[in-house]
């Protein structure tokens, strides 16, 4: 019902275009370009997101699904077709390197460099690079063999030549890993911290970084290759020394910018609050990724560069956070163009179907073994082997970015890219469903049992999520305190720390309101020891809170400064109810007394759960007696078993004891409960009666009443 | 020093593409328009937030700065210049309605449309019309006479016709007020809850809906102008029936938004997340954004429509909180952009001079007075009466998009567009000193004491800034839940929230780690209940909290599971030194023994500040004592008086109190202290020192110990 009135009124919105003036199709009307921008950039945010939910619901990078929704509303599919104003379709293809528009084009461009600048980021090549030369070892061998399958499939099944550029990109396009998938799935077999977990994430790290030198080579030599004439001979000089100059303009410009980070840090800095320190991080990848691209490396790398600088810096994971919402929004219209570059009945035609199938397999066995072999010389057996192989395969994100470059170039033609989309597609698709079997297999992946890796997991659950934030944040902080390296995950919303000292190595896993360590049974005192030392900073602060709200002069503050309040007579006539007053009680225990009143409301049909109302009304009172000064109390509480305000009035002329803040025995019992989910005016009516009773006179002349009536109205006379 | 080699480092960086490859020039390169694109925003972004920044020290805008920025970087002045290797300067003239590139065009754009849709959000048109009654009379006479202002002047000084679609921009451009910088000094002054405060900021509100109303019915009689002949009759039928469109478009969609406001926002609430949801709602404005435009309207209406039927709902402070990066990213570029459409040389024409001048002095006034002279009406006396005309008088933001939209249509020219801005730059910056002034004036702005006027103000300190966000929260929770309406300002990281129901108004200012509450006397006893029920939920959560870390459950277990724990033999022989060594000690009570193994560090030279120390060491034993099962005990704390981590051992050979868990007397005393500002291996000296000392048989042997150094080795002897 509700659904079919939202998309009623969607469609009467779509259909206003069609009442109104005619959608012009001057192409070069600016204010025509920009009304088809923001229509195809809304329309491409929903798809996308309703596509990758869609994938990562059926265990998929959500990437994937972004990437087919941009080639289902793309221009040459459904964004083609007239539709609605539309002459040319949503979604007009334009013709030159790249079949949308450059408006468009040029935010999927900025995508990229936000995506970039983000990996960059998060990588730690210190923390890997120390602690994982396993890690190494295996990212190496399946980098380089990746290339060479690569280059192997152009020049055996393409017929092109070692020199061609397509060579070489379909050599680079299939380097690096998608570690996002791998990782995800490792998490959810708590296989993250495992010898194999370990050794996939390092050793996908350093197959980006490697990925990226290898393309900015590429892409000096190419810059050559395209310049020069098609059949004169190949210039080995030129290609050498551009190879150098690539290699030595990114080794230079990442080791200035690791020497510098630190300024580059405190330059950012004077941007002050956390979200402008971040934008002045983007805009600064930005002009390193202008400054890349005019040395004839590509945008991206400038981007990553400065990301990888940045990474070890304090201000990283600020920069992480804040860029987020940017990340959210720009990327997945990244994805999608890249799915609209996708010429569906290219990729439909036979040859691509075939061509894209074998390089595909070639990509996924070439990964499989060079990461996986290295694998049984280093202390895997080969179940062990098999886990890193499978976890190495997946393609993505930067296969997508690197294809886009060479389209954008104008390297790689259609048929090419989608060879390069199938690729990505069969090699993010077939290993998640083998890994996680794989990881499912209780056995150990290692050939000798390495000392004290029998890990245990310490579990810490939270009351809220917030506190479990601040709680993660301070035992993290406690930890780089100690001298740790940490590195930071995010995986579909929980987050991953690997923290690392030495030969001391834990992971915290960081879901909604839980914290699981898992460390070596070794470190487990440290780790207790060091929780409770943050939990006990913790208190400390939350302490000064509580002693805010806690004392009695607070309660006592608030009923002496009544004398000019507000004493809200229509909602006190509402709210009381003569059945409900009792001129006396039975009980004379405070438990009983509680019991009692709720009993008045249940009797009187106003509460449907008597004992859902009396666990609420007495975990209140655990909180902080009701029982004021001058004989009154006030207890109260909100449930869902009313759905309007309910009181009871009780005297007890003789006085009971209710726990008062003074001492004295209690005379007068008001008891109000509220609804939960609309408590409306709960407080109101609090502070308005204990406005009136605070009064000694009010009080004796209330007491004094003979009937019910006569309570409430002597009530209702004092408002 | 510092900036210096930063300086350095970004020249080193800029010059590195003057060793490369040319900067292309070929403008028909989309490669070539990317990496100009990036280094365009790149520079925007940095010139942008600096010279906001520097306005905003100045108490001015920080639009104005960006809009500087824009002039000073365009392509009519510095960034037309050639520079490095940009031949045609890093922005070079574009031909056309817009001087900059599409690309730079649509990103500014995109931004106008997320700050309308931010703008809407914001809105909360039910609040001010049910309580401002002053405010909508205020409102509305300024909107009025404003235009009738800009349309005389057009007339008057420009020797335009009514009918002349510069002259209906010029009266629509000079309507809405740009309220932050007025909110933002009635902050200042405390003056946000004043009855002047409470009329401005509900007038600027109407004026915003107002002014965008009238845009969409100029827009769509401008239509009809544009299409007509030159010397053709106007056709009256025609505009009367675009005028009616125009309102029926906006407020057939406006109230169909507002009636299924919440179908929107469950529809958006799929999106799962607070970013996914925010990312949805601004896909939904770009949408809208495309179809107002299509209507004939305008791409910032339907974003502002949007945003208003989505400000009730429970989604809008998510999504303007999420937005946030978005719009720090994007709307200096903006800002930015409309700065590079001013042509400095005509802006400096003496024509263009003289126009501004009387365009920016005729909307100064007719504000002042059209505000003013009804006020003196609305019970407000002549000194009330001038705060809110001058109030009124700052245009800014919403300005500056309309006069883009002209410009983008090709309704404005450069000269045009000059004026245009040389009033709002006027309007901008002469009220605020002056208001500044008025507020400060401490007599009252009202003619007669408004009944329950004297407000007052209630106070409270948080320990942090994230506790504040959870009670601050925990109120408007309650606020709400009670009925209130609640109306969220934002200005320069400070949160405003204006609550309202019936006769009742809160303002509560939410500073960083401060609450402020300014209520009537009258409503003291219900804002301090709100405030303690509200604390008394927070500590709810809270201890259960504290119950985790608290109990000593958590310190026994620590010690217990230590049997095969890491004991590091380097760590501790470098912390223990023997001249620290005590193989007994003068006092008998904890506090004296704590002043005593303070003063053996002092004494050694190991710490520099005695008393902080101690002060430190009490602290820490208060949240929690040290001494634990089996005779040992071992106090800690850090401090930055000391540069690396120092120990005190000592012997009790008879055993003192020292609050031990289990009771019994305390033996050996191990003092740590850490630097705090580098900790390093504090909690591992911690949990390995506690686990030597666990075990019952090494307690012995160190008990029996003769010497400082025996102690030591035989601590050591056990690692």
């Amino acid at each position: 019902m509700n659904k079919k009135r939202t998309i009623l009124f969607l469609l009467l919105l779509i259909s206003i275009p069609l009442f109104s003036s005619e959608i012009q199709t001057d192409t070069h009307n600016i204010t025509h370009k920009m009304t088809m921008l923001v229509f195809q950039l809304g329309i491409i945010i929903f798809f996308a997101k309703f596509f990758g939910r869609f994938l990562a619901k059926l265990g998929m990078p959500s990437v994937l699904g972004e990437l087919i929704a941009g080639i289902f509303i793309g221009p040459h599919f459904l964004g083609g077709i007239p539709f609605l104003g539309f002459t040319e379709g949503l979604f007009p293809l334009v013709h030159g390197n790249v079949p949308v528009t450059t408006e468009l084009w040029a935010i999927s461009v900025l995508a990229s460099i936000v995506l970039l600048f983000h990996a960059g980021l998060e990588t730690d090549l210190n923390l890997f690079m120390r602690y994982s030369l396993k890690g190494a070892v295996v990212g190496i061998s399946g980098v380089i063999f990746s290339f060479i399958g690569g280059v192997w499939f152009a020049m055996t099944f393409m017929k092109l030549t070692f020199m061609d550029p397509v060579t070489l990109f379909l050599g680079v396009l299939s380097i690096a890993t998608s570690v996002g998938i791998t990782a995800r799935i490792l998490s959810e077999q708590r296989k993250v911290d495992s010898p194999e977990g370990v050794t996939i994430l390092a050793a996908a790290v350093i197959d980006d970084v490697l990925g990226i030198i290898i393309l900015a080579i590429i892409l000096g030599i190419v810059s050559v290759l395209s310049s020069g004439e098609a059949n004169a001979q190949i210039d080995w000089n030129a290609i050498g020394f551009i190879a150098f100059k690539a290699i030595g303009v990114w080794l230079g410009v990442t080791a200035l910018g690791l020497i510098f980070a630190s300024k580059i840090s405190s330059f950012l800095k004077l941007f002050k609050d956390k979200v402008n320190i971040a934008v002045a991080g983007l805009a600064l990848a930005l002009i390193f990724a202008g400054i890349f691209e005019s040395a004839g490396l590509a945008l991206i790398i400038g981007a990553y560069v400065l990301g990888l600088s940045l990474s070890k810096t304090d201000i990283s994971f600020v920069i992480q956070d804040a860029i987020h919402p940017i990340a959210e929004f720009i990327i997945p219209i990244f994805f999608a163009v890249m799915g609209m570059m996708v010429d569906i009945h290219i990729l439909f035609s036979k040859e691509v179907l075939f061509l894209g199938f074998i390089y595909g397999i070639i990509a996924i066995f070439t990964k499989l073994l060079a990461c996986g072999i290295p694998s049984l010389f280093l202390n895997f057996n080969m179940l062990g082997a098999l886990r890193i192989g499978v976890g190495m395969i997946p393609r993505g994100e930067v296969a997508l970015i690197i294809a886009g470059i060479g389209v954008g170039d104008g390297i790689l033609n259609s048929e090419i890219f989608g060879i390069a989309v199938l690729m990505t597609l069969l090699s993010t698709i077939s290993p998640p469903p083998i890994l996680t079997k794989l990881l499912q297999n209780p056995k150990k992946g290692t050939k000798k049992e390495i000392k004290g890796s029998n890990s245990i997991s310490t579990k810490f659950d939270f009351p809220t999520g917030t506190l479990t934030d601040l709680a993660v944040d301070k035992i993290v902080t406690a930890l780089t305190g100690e001298g740790f390296f940490s590195h930071k995950m995010e995986i579909e919303g929980d987050k991953i720390y690997q923290l690392r000292k030495d030969n001391i190595f834990f992971t915290l896993f960081h879901f909604y309101k839980t914290v699981e360590i898992i460390s070596d049974k070794e470190d487990l005192v440290f780790v207790k020891t060091i929780v409770y030392e943050a939990l006990l900073a913790l208190n400390q602060s939350i302490k000064k809170l509580q002693d805010m709200a806690k004392p009695e002069e607070m309660k006592k503050d608030i009923l002496e400064s009544n004398s000019e309040s507000r004493k809200n007579y229509s909602l006190l006539k509402s709210a009381l109810n003569p059945d409900t007053i009792r001129l006396s009680l039975n009980s004379e225990k405070k438990s009983d007394i509680l019991e009692e009143i709720v009993d008045i409301l249940y009797e009187n049909g106003d509460i449907t759960n008597r004992d859902e109302v009396l666990k609420e009304v007495i975990e209140r009172e655990k909180l902080m007696s009701t029982g004021l000064q001058n004989g009154i109390a006030i207890p109260h509480c909100k449930t869902d078993s009313v759905s309007s305000i309910k009181t009871v009035v009780a005297l007890c002329r003789d006085g009971v004891d209710f726990d008062s803040l003074d001492g004295l025995p209690t005379r007068i019992i008001v008891f109000i409960v509220s609804p939960k989910s609309n408590p409306g005016p709960h407080i109101q009516f609090l502070s308005a009666i204990g406005t009136i009773l605070n009064n000694k006179h009010s009080l004796l002349e209330i007491l004094d009443s003979k009937t019910p009536v006569g309570v409430r109205d002597t009530i209702l006379g004092k408002a």
